[in-house]
């Protein structure tokens, strides 16, 4: 019968699973800080999976990655130097080398058997991006790194799985993260970073206190969201920026900038994507003007 | 343990299931047109659902019925008279009702039975609507009765279940329906109907050809799109109107008609949502463009 | 799609779930020791699940609850009092008022709130039992009971929930447990307790040291098992005789017995049916002789 | 959490879906006549399935080819020839070569693609039995051949997949079928076949329909049951002897039997074993009984 199979679940959330059809396990196995899948769907091609919970499938993650680079890099005024923290299947990367500009991208991942699965398994996703002879790749803790370093970037861009208890990344959500982070941007420097789901029902778990908890170091902060049908839910992100004169482009200025900047047109972005992104329904606005929380180090958020 | 449960299964696709947690069966049953079971989720509340597939959800119901109604009635100069087919749960009704200058709505649902279900299982949804002296509700075809009726309306709203194989709605979809459509407007009016899912995976199910098979018949088609979580995908809906001088309402001019036509503010819907809604997507705009079908009673279009 | 339904999940093991179709929720709610759901499955009838483990269901009760009562009390030269720990469905003790010598059964069942819903909703179960005049309906812990009356009775039957952690029911699978319940018995008495599930791959989770413990304080120990649907598995029970010289029928004589003590016949319990209950394929015989675990109040045995 | 993962489905009834946790994919596939999987599980050791429904898992085949194959040989004074129809895994060809006595084995199994695969994959169930000198592989139309042939065997092992519409095993269910079998037995033979569940809620889907059928053809039938996890319920069996003056061996005699003919101890099968294996509950008898179907070609038995 068509409900035999082989199938992926996840628990969304306690109460919600779904299950997605697979016909392969291309990878099973645990690094140092974490479980990974790398499985073959029938719905969402092959998938990362990190600790039970899709991370990005081959069919939709372009609109993840380009929602997370571009809107970033085209309201800087010509970026050169990139920082991306976490991104291991080197698809963040892969969109911040598109911009002809780009000298320099420092990539910090800490778990190096991720990268290294990655790189075997998904090529469609970094498409040969760890070789760019523009590109350093460290593995190391990526907070200790920014805290650490000297240098300074025309943008940071934070990939990161999703604050969860035990984790690790969940101090790369805090006060005191941005302001090590803001510390690190040159004059007309811009972060952005995805913050989690933003449906009705799921945009207090992570969205909200972490656009609130930006705009506590930045002037100015930017939220906006994207579908994406691996995660069943719109995702949201958001841009800070140093400087409130700074601020993402006007949806009609976005075509002219891909055009000049990129060797090519993207597959989900362009100026009308933008204005979509940039609308957010109304109780999302709400949302984000009641939510109280602020998150630091000693009152971080977890998503369940 | 906690997968331990009572859990309602919803088939999306062939490779793709939802688990839902419920705790309540209120009902469950067969009229002679559907399967009805009105389910009690943790997470989305009470929840009808007919013939397997979740129609609505207390919890975000009012997304996509303000999202299909206040679109039309916005981008009308003064609706009067209201035509409305399905819609079962009363929900479209309960917000057609808000606004002040409606004088006569007409609702045909064929399916008796599951108006009697809602009424009395789903007072969240219709909120009395069935009882408003405005209303005249009839037990028919809704195609049959507009084609044999002489009224015409200032706008008519389609809240229709999916076109499935084997159902009766798929003839309420096609160009020879919204030929008959067109011919019960006034002047200046509108049609809105749903339109199936919009997502990267789904989008051309349904809601490309529906679009393009609107174009035939209307000067004027607005796609437009939203996300329910009970869809757990957005959702596309479009507006035609008669006469290509008319259209949606400028997001700018949005807030002021409400608070002109109606009582008091909305829950999702405003002039910023409005702007989000219509900017649809790169992939939308470019699947709308490429799409060749026209729907029609010899060649309908189906959803899995 | 026949997939999407409402449904009952049972995680019989961490990697081992089970779905049953439901079509009725008659009862969902918490007592004050335990979850309670009463659910009309398609395949099952009526079943009882107290946190979240299928107890009984309609359709199958009379393997569980004639394989529990009737060996032991045949084994028996004539019983008239009996002793039933557990047994909130009221189906035991439908079974042991079968036999026309009984004269007094005390039930000892802590749950009384699943006792009033079992006689409530499970009327299939306990046929009226608990009103017969025999019968003395006690709520309490039953170790508690039997360590603090003076009663001694011709059997006693262990009508229990499985031992989980955290649960109460575990202290009457021990050795201390068992020595209070041999000073409760008469002389020729008979003890009879479920013992946990005896397919290949989970009977070492209780039965085998269950029946090793049993074997320390009672001379004879005679385990069996009987295959019921709704647990999915063969399902162990052990009779424990106060002296060596009793044992269980012949048989050849439990047709005799039955016809004798029994107003009727049974449904799943004949002769026949005994010899292949008592004869244990393999690797149970070498399970239990192999097994070294004695369960202690201090060590206990928990399921999972 | 823990219910994240990989599982394989099973839809046992259109009511009842089993959900085993899988870690690899071995194979998956489709040959000329079926889908095949080989899968790796945490609980059972990696399983062959096909057409979605799980035909042996490493941990319990054993019970399953030990119960088709020894009580048939046991039976019989000394076979020196045995057919096997179907039996892809080799597990049934191993337990026949187990018997020192067997000089020519013709195994035939129309699907080669399922042996080679089988054969590279299954080294656990098959331990190289393919390659004893003793057998003769054929693939071509179990029934087929028997009809054309002009050979002989002591015994004929039916190791078959369940009679689903649409295959091509029923007709090796059918009276027609056992009318050519039972004529391919040298005298004193014995046929054995696998006969469906035996459970309370589906011992009439196969079993009690082939058992009547035998009985039509051969004098004297013996069904019998065995438990295996991998297909959650009893599991029946049946022989049939072509002279009324043999049978099954007694209990008492398969010990001696086994160590005379068998280099060694068994898993699963011994004396004590065989008795509880013939000793049918008593729903199983009085099935037999009252079962009225005999099964012929016109008027095959489907497993749903």
């Amino acid at each position: 019968m068509e409900t035999s199979g082989k199938w992926f679940s996840e628990q969304i959330t306690p109460d919600l699973v779904m299950l997605y059809r697979i016909h392969n396990i291309a990878y099973s196995g645990k690094t140092r800080y974490q479980a990974v899948d790398i499985l073959d769907t029938d719905t969402l091609g092959r998938c990362l999976v990190l600790d039970g919970k899709t991370q990005s499938s081959e069919v939709d993650e372009h609109i993840y990655h380009e929602s997370l680079v571009h809107p970033a890099l085209l309201s800087h005024h010509g970026a050169k130097t990139v920082f991306i923290g976490g991104g291991g299947e080197g698809a963040t990367l892969r969109e911040v080398l598109r911009h002809k500009g780009i000298e320099r991208v420092v990539m910090v991942d800490q778990d190096e058997q991720v990268i290294e699965l990655c790189r075997r398994f998904l090529p469609h996703h970094h498409q040969g991006s760890f070789d760019d002879p523009r590109v350093e790749l460290r593995h190391e803790d990526a907070r200790q790194f920014l805290a650490s370093t000297d240098e300074k970037f025309d943008a940071l861009v934070m990939d990161l799985v999703d604050p969860l208890e035990g984790g690790t990344s969940y101090l790369l959500y805090t006060k005191e993260f941005y302001q090590i982070a803001s510390e690190r941007l040159n004059p007309g420097g811009v972060l952005v970073t995805q913050a989690g789901p933003t449906g009705l029902l799921n945009y207090s778990e992570c969205f909200t206190p972490v656009v609130r908890t930006l705009a506590t170091v930045f002037p100015r902060v930017t939220p906006y969201t994207a579908y994406v049908p691996s995660f069943i839910t719109p995702w949201g992100f958001a841009l800070a920026h140093t400087d409130v004169d700074f601020s993402p482009p006007r949806s009609e200025d976005v075509g002219r900038r891909l055009a000049e900047r990129l060797p090519g047109p993207l597959r989900y972005y362009d100026g009308v994507t933008h204005q979509g992104m940039l609308s957010l329904p109304r109780y999302l606005r709400e949302g984000i003007e009641a939510e109280e929380r602020i998150v630091t180090d000693d009152s971080p958020v977890f998503m369940v």
